[in-house]
């Protein structure tokens, strides 16, 4: 049925329909229908809204996203279809009835959730099945290449190419703002794409943003790496791997992370950069993502697998992740940390050695350093001030202000401090509640929002002292936070004598 | 936040905030927002759309399903708040795990569907992890109640109640129109909720639909069954097991009907209107969900053991599956052959043996006919014409024309015969190409679409004989229908010698 465009500003993947129009197409709310653009020879496919008043019989309402594809002007005349059934719900229906998937299966249904052709619900029914199912190396591979074939990738005619990757779940790791500009000083390139924070307090593409703009297509993060051998940009903006985000939305109200799926999900960005040489950090503990060594080293041989099926060279380092990595919680606070480890301070030693340690591989995995002096030569790299010329470089070609200092980053306005209630021993940080407090008061979107610890496990407070202050951009957001601190206690304090066992017999 | 109320009218349960609106909130497009009205003490969750040009700051546009729950009126204020995450998650994580549900985590799930709280993507990790762990027989109980208390009920002080379900699949199967008044017309009470077509060519909510308005209340379904015995209306508009609608329309992509779900849904309505003597009809044969007894009987078992948990008491019926019952397919033409039937003609023989075999098997189970006697007792309902009279009561009491007869009901006046090709025999109905060409004819929603089957299986055609008729409202409809009738060719004829192998010796 030929209808009038009519554009409408609203955020999502659908089409508005007067009801009449709807029936005489032969679809109800919530069908797929094609929206063709004959004169220009260009499509798309949307989900229906209806409405008996909001527009009229003849004209179409195309939201946001689907306009994003088509770029139609309003009053022009589109050609709406009811869609036929996508091939690729038959490759999911097999995905659930347990059987394996082929390559050509597995890019059909990705290509389906790049171009919106199948809905969330559908992609939710793969990622369950697939969850259930799990896919084997055979899948996992065919996988990381349809989310990478489906989206732009770099291609450097000099090699190698350097990337690093952190298993998320430990707040506090803003290692990359370090490891990447340390690399990049030592001669190699490393096209550095990270995400936003979904559930923590800020991902690496939050922090950055800090310092400078993050949001770049492919080309130019090709052409910046090309120019000052590094860049830390959000990945959801370049178009790399598109299929990865929509998954891990919707994983995200399960908190699942199929390992299949997230094998595929962190090589793919790896293999679409062009990567030859990849460092996985893996932190291994009671608060994170994997917790015991042997969890981490079958995780770690999965992912050395996927790289020799992709020709990647890959090194996963186990690293400790009971407990943040340094004291700083939070977009200002943890860019202001480090951006005084790349200034020269000698503190917080859990952030500059695991820095140190995850360059270092990368270096010796170059032949930058030689074996066993990768995380030495990656110090010099460090305390020459030649990592923090570089981050500066870096920082310019992105847009942002190369005469940055670290106190120029400050944190929030309303702070608070929690002191010790007795004296005693640090016996607990609670990553997921730290996480939690930091995200209350306002991090990663508030960027002043966060927490500063002052004391770590195994130290001795005496009552009063602090323990960590909460910022806030917002008053009362602090208020929140302050409240549910007082619930969630994630650090606890206890004296030494942790109990007491009474003999039952009475002195007499 | 306090936002002011502006209705639009959409048909989605979602809600429209201005972008910077969204920000405070701590919300982006798609995320779950609780929608307050603290006069009133109602509270609504709903799903976000954002924008920042539809609506102003401090506004909220409220969608037509959020705004049947909450009933506001445009300049009212509503608190917006970012909506937690709903405990049922949790569970259908713990499904996606391979664990057993509780009847809490269960009704916790169901209630949450039936609220909105959670969204289709997250019901159909729900429905896949149920596919693919599937139900036992407690899980399958308490998710049959929990269908059942979300919903409305019928409650009667007379007993017994009697209803009846076919399994689908058939084309054709307008058997309840037959069987329903025969078992009013023997003094029980059948309050029967049916469905509207899918997939299918027709439902019998479709089919009653062409008679007499078919949308009711559950207390109206109540009181008109009181009044005459019987009621034929659509289960959608009664809010009776109103999570099913919702369960089934997400089911519906992937062809799945997943067993313990099925078994649930089914038993769920007949519950539900306070039922104590369920007939459920199984048809078996190639084009049919079952396809061997074997299956067909496993089914059969469990449905009589819910009927045993739920203390209603089940019969099956296998019956023949493999073709389509009666000639005519599609809303009119089915409800002319039923009306036929019902107004004393003798043909076709297929639907009067169906009819009167599950007739019979309920007024074999209720007492008003001895063992083995059903049938008969059901045909004398039938050729007394006390069945057509009891019709015509029914017709009445939910506003259609009494005095309706069958040559008032007539189908689609654009028509094209198809004619055997070949002078041999019919060794092929091909049920699913049947249904889609009656659907690509128009119907359901078209009532006069569909086909009228000149030749059933087994039957010697010449060449040049009609085959079927093809029946559409609208002259487009009926061209699409003659192509893809090429292309399916859903009846086959072949003559007797179907091959011939040849002595690979020439004859010399």
């Amino acid at each position: 049925m030929k209808l009038t465009v009519k554009l409408l500003d609203i955020g999502s993947r659908d089409v508005m329909l007067h009801r009449n129009d709807a029936r005489n197409i032969g679809v109800m709310q919530g069908d797929r229908v094609q929206v063709l653009v004959e004169a220009r020879g260009s499509s798309s496919s949307a989900f229906v809204d209806t409405t008996a008043t909001l527009i009229s019989q003849g004209t179409v309402g195309i939201y946001r996203e689907v306009n994003e594809r088509l770029g139609l002007n309003d009053g022009e005349t589109v050609e709406v279809r009811e869609s036929g059934r996508p091939t690729s719900l038959e490759y999911i229906r097999k995905k659930m009835d347990g059987e394996r998937l082929s390559k050509d299966e597995t890019t059909a249904i990705i290509r389906d959730v790049v171009n919106d052709t199948i809905s969330p619900a559908e992609l939710t029914a793969y990622i369950t099945a697939s969850y259930i199912h799990e896919l084997n190396s055979d899948e996992v591979e065919y996988l990381t290449r349809a989310i990478v074939e489906t989206g732009d990738q770099l291609t450097f005619h000099t090699h190698p190419i350097v990337d690093k990757h952190s298993i998320g779940g430990v707040p506090g790791n803003k290692i990359s703002l370090i490891v990447v500009p340390i690399i990049a000083a030592s001669g190699l390139k490393i096209p550095k794409t990270s995400s936003r924070a979904i559930t923590g307090a800020g991902g690496t593409a939050d922090l950055m943003e800090v310092l400078a703009p993050v949001e770049f297509s492919a080309e130019e993060v090709q052409t910046m790496t090309l120019k000052v051998g590094g860049a830390i940009v959000w990945g959801g903006a370049t178009n790399i791997a598109p299929a990865d985000d929509r998954i891990i939305l919707q994983e995200y109200p399960f908190k699942i992370d199929a390992r299949g799926q997230m094998l595929a999900s962190v090589m793919a960005k790896k293999y679409a950069v062009g990567a030859d040489l990849v460092v996985i950090d893996i932190p291994v503990g009671q608060g994170a993502k994997v917790t015991t060594m042997q969890e981490g080293r079958k995780l770690a041989r999965e992912f050395i697998d996927l790289g020799d099926r992709l020709n990647m060279q890959v090194e996963c380092a186990l690293t400790y992740g009971d407990a943040p990595v340094g004291r700083g919680i939070g977009p200002n606070l943890e860019v202001r940390e480090a951006l005084r480890v790349l200034e020269g301070s000698t503190a917080p030693g859990s952030l500059i050695q695991k820095s140190l340690a995850i360059a270092g591989i990368a270096l010796e995995m170059s032949g930058k350093a030689g074996k066993g002096q990768g995380a030495q030569v990656a110090a010099d790299l460090l305390q020459s001030g030649k990592a923090l010329e570089k981050m500066r470089q870096i920082i310019e070609v992105q847009g942002g202000n190369s005469a940055v200092k670290s106190d120029d980053i400050v944190p929030g306005q309303n702070e608070f401090i929690v002191r010790a209630p007795v004296t005693g021993y640090i016996i607990e940080l609670n990553n997921k509640s730290l996480i939690s407090l930091a995200r209350t008061a306002g991090a990663p979107h508030d960027t002043g929002a966060g927490l500063l610890l002052h004391a770590k496990k195994g130290e001795r407070v005496k009552a009063g002292d602090p323990l960590f202050t909460m910022y806030a951009d917002r008053p009362w957001r602090l208020q929140k936070a302050i409240e549910e601190g007082r619930r969630l206690m994630p650090i606890l304090v206890e004296g030494m004598l942790l109990d007491r066992i009474p003999d039952s017999k009475k002195w007499e």
